[in-house]
């Protein structure tokens, strides 16, 4: 009797539901829904650093698409039955936090916070919370340089307190109506369950330790004393805060038979505990000690994981370390890129080259593909969205260098993808330095799959093999791996996520073989990557470049 | 009785002829001849660095392009008679040298060499003699530094001796056949008047002096000694080189009867010294003490003079300093930019953003136009094609910084002509700096007179008005002027080049005004583009990035 579990995952523009055997993870059934609101699910405003996401969304998606994979599997094979799904996982993106009322009730679907942006969803990208951020990096860095080690060495803008901090400021109101603060990976396994009130609510650690601060050493969250020399509000939302956070091994409660009603599934199955979409696509792809797993997208999140009995010291540069926020038992290293296919979209889209024709990702690539590695002269930064690992700076802008009255957009278009396999480089070697040995890369997401020019370039510039995942929806098959652990053995699942990785996850069979004679010329231009890097990343040596990209966004902003 | 000059004026591509009226400056008729042989007459071969022209077009152009405004001036007036031609002055591109016999004959023109291209004029872009000017310039460095204290502090690939070095080192047959090499300035109008054989050919100081290190200070072309470190077939032709160098002013001969045939001109007429192009633009916009012509096209020409009289310093990065090389008893002060039209004709031709429609110049600048300074936070080199002042050096490329996910074609578009602007400024502080003052900006050329949007950011980035050259071929026009000088007062012409310049140039109604905010912003930019002019153009900080762009030039040379 085969069993299956539903892996739920939340993007930026929509969710996907995929169905899975839990006896090898074949996708049996998939099914995506672009949420309503906003611009493709994304609320915006005339502030470019606004984006806000409706939690009704959420929820109408979860109850369309979990429908839809099971009348997918029902057509498929007349013997699926919906009793047979064991368990479900859920993973999101983050940080997205929420504001809630005393019943976990999220503020957006009452009437009087219906329309209110302060009141939805504070999107992962959404960057109004920059002073705040700046704010708590300096109080920590005075008071606290612990908390920073443990993340990069800067608080960013994107992160839970930076967002909670910034609409107690402005919207003041939206504020004091709350009476929590909940990221959308664990509100919606507990609206799944029931569990939203606050004494039945359980948090996972990969949100709270990645982007809240929350470590067991310190006992949780950040005390109140630190919080309340940033508001006092703050150090009162404290006492509110759980007291424990979670690994996705354990569930965050039960079906409710209202969710069993709505969605026809069985009442009374287990949720997992919710991660974030890299943490969770890191499981579907493999992850474990010595794999690095790059889920290539729009940006790159890079994944690893440390055996938590074995010493690591904080790595300057990650965006976090936090144990048991991808596996258990292990510490979940974080580090990313924050641009990666946005870059050649930017090319694609806004620059448009070579006439309408000419230059689609397709025949960009297919012209860059016949350029040899330092043909082009040209070297580029990729920090056109800043960069997150290992300078930890959106100040930071893009750089292309050795433009002739020649240079073509094959050229630049190659320049860019190059740019990002330094950046790529840059973080294995940082994760080594530290002793983070790396002994495989796994890749995955659409780039990964789709473009084997890029997946070439990564192999010949980082000199190692690239091997990509053999899921395509690495995410929804590591929430569905969750689900199938929470759910166990005795019910058809699997005692440990290990075992649970073990059958459900897999390699393709081609890997990306490094080109030994384009791994040399490519270590000479990464040397010179690196100078540009240090020289505009870094305030390390006099005379250095630093200041030059922070005065023009000072300008831009003096102007605009 | 009205009277007439002839300015012809060779350029890459064409020969112009144009009829001034001598009292006025008059434009009475243009005709332009494209070069028949090559491609739009410029040979090319399999090396980039290769670009050639055959000096039987130079004759067929003079022939075509005279009679053809002969033609049109009497279709125009009844009363226009071709012996109201009193001279003719003639301006060419240079350093382009041309191997000719004891006779003065080119050897191209030869059977023996007509289709060998080493035995052609070596156009002044070809850059073959790369490794010869690099070997002059380390001789001169160690022996004879003062050659190159006038001249930037480096002897060029595009001048006089890297051309024939090579020549003699690559084509050893074509350099023995050579009695001479001469400057096609001079070589022009000593076959327009019989004068090309050694004994009688008169050069001009702008070619002899910027070109080929002649000085009268140090007795006209380098020593003997010298040349013979170089090759001791050098120190022989310099036996051959001429004594003297003259000043436009100066008739190199008089019209023969056979050209007086060809043409239906006066037998007899005097035709002026040649010279450069930019030079004689220069004159024909006016130039004199305190006026700075700047000659904007694909590249641009900045010329300045600087009364003989008083102390000049050899002022660093300078192109040269040459007395009597613009107007005579002044000190030619040549300064350039490497790329400015050709950076923008870059983006618009290869890049080709926008697609095909919305990415023609003239939609660029409409939209560029739209902005404010600072507002793109972008900031660029303009060294696409090296930097010919104040650096020097032709291993720079080029650099675009600030990019964001959203950075538009127009805001790129944008940044490239201020960078060709900041370029501009640097040379005008340059020479403000060693104590030559400009007190007026003078713009010629077809970026001048046809983008607005590129003149006002030119004032608003030097934050001097930009007037412009009443006349549109400012080169053509004078040539004519060195026509009407050499024919002088008697025959109906002028007296000086002053009295000619007074009355036959003049400036354009509209004047470019700096907006003062815009000159401020504009201030704070300039100070990030001369941080990176510095750290990535010079070597004299440790810590800098002089190095990068010549690295990428270094590999690509060797993976190509």
């Amino acid at each position: 009797m085969a069993k299956y579990t539903i892996g739920l995952d939340y993007g930026t523009n929509s969710v996907r539901a995929v169905l899975v055997s839990v006896a090898n993870g074949r996708e049996v059934a998939t099914s995506t829904w672009t949420y309503e609101h906003g611009r493709q699910g994304v609320i915006l405003s005339r502030d470019p650093n606004l984006a806000r996401q409706h939690p009704a969304d959420y929820l109408k998606g979860a109850e369309i698409t979990i429908k839809a994979v099971l009348k997918a599997a029902r057509r498929k094979s007349k013997n699926f039955k919906a009793s047979d799904v064991i368990g479900i996982g859920v993973d999101t993106t983050g940080s997205t936090p929420l504001p809630v009322d005393a019943d976990g009730t999220a503020l957006a679907l009452k009437k009087r916070f219906a329309n209110n942006p302060a009141a939805m969803a504070w999107l992962w990208k959404d960057h109004t919370g920059v002073a705040e951020a700046a704010e708590i990096t300096a109080l920590a860095r005075r008071l606290r340089p612990h908390f920073l080690a443990k993340c990069g060495g800067t608080y960013s803008s994107e992160w839970y307190f930076s967002k909670v901090l910034h609409c107690l400021r402005t919207s003041p109101k939206v504020f004091d109506a709350a009476c929590m603060w909940v990221e959308i990976a664990d509100w919606i396994p507990a609206e799944l369950t029931g569990t939203t009130a606050l004494d039945k609510l359980r948090v996972g650690v990969c949100a709270a330790g990645h982007k809240a601060m929350f470590n067991s050493q310190w006992g949780g969250y950040p005390d109140k004393r630190f919080l309340r020399k940033l508001d006092p509000k703050l150090a009162e939302l404290r006492d509110r805060l759980p007291a424990e956070a979670y690994t996705i091994d354990k569930p965050a409660g039960r079906l409710t038979s209202d969710w069993a009603k709505r969605t026809a599934l069985p009442v009374g199955i287990p949720v997992a505990v919710g991660a974030f979409d890299a943490h969770l696509g890191a499981v579907g792809a493999g992850v474990g000690p010595g794999t690095l797993v790059k889920i290539i997208g729009t940006s790159t999140c890079d994944i690893m994981v440390h055996p938590a009995r074995k010493p690591l010291a904080d790595i300057p540069g990650l965006c976090g370390q936090v144990e048991g926020s991808v596996i258990p038992a292990a510490i979940g290293l974080e580090a990313g890129q924050s641009a990666v296919g946005d870059i050649f979209n930017w090319f694609v889209n806004y620059i448009q080259p070579g006439g309408k024709t000419a230059g689609s990702h397709e025949a960009l690539t297919a012209e860059a593909k016949k350029l040899k590695p330092g043909e082009s002269g040209l070297v580029a930064l990729d920090w056109n969205n800043g960069n997150r690992t290992i300078l930890v700076d959106q100040r930071l802008t893009g750089l292309i260098l050795g433009q002739t009255l020649y240079t073509t957009p094959a050229e630049i278009y190659r320049a860019l993808i190059e740019a990002t396999a330094f950046g790529a480089l840059t973080i294995i070697n940082r994760l080594e330095e530290y002793g983070v040995k790396v002994r495989q890369v796994v890749n995955c997401g659409g780039i990964a799959e789709k473009n084997p020019l890029v997946m070439q370039i990564y192999a010949d510039v980082t000199g190692r093999p690239m091997k990509i995942s053999r899921s395509g929806q690495t995410c929804a098959l590591g929430a569905a791996i969750a689900g199938a652990v929470v759910a166990g053995s005795r019910a058809g699942g699997w005692s440990s996520v290990r075992a649970a990785q073990k059958a459900m996850t897999g390699l393709k069979s081609r890997v990306f073989e490094p080109n030994p004679s384009a791994h040399k010329i490519y270590s000479e231009l990464y040397a010179l990557y690196r100078q540009l890097h240090d020289a505009f990343g870094t305030g390390e040596w006099s005379g250095g470049c630093h200041n030059v990209m922070k005065r023009l966004l000072e300008i831009r902003a003096k102007v605009r």
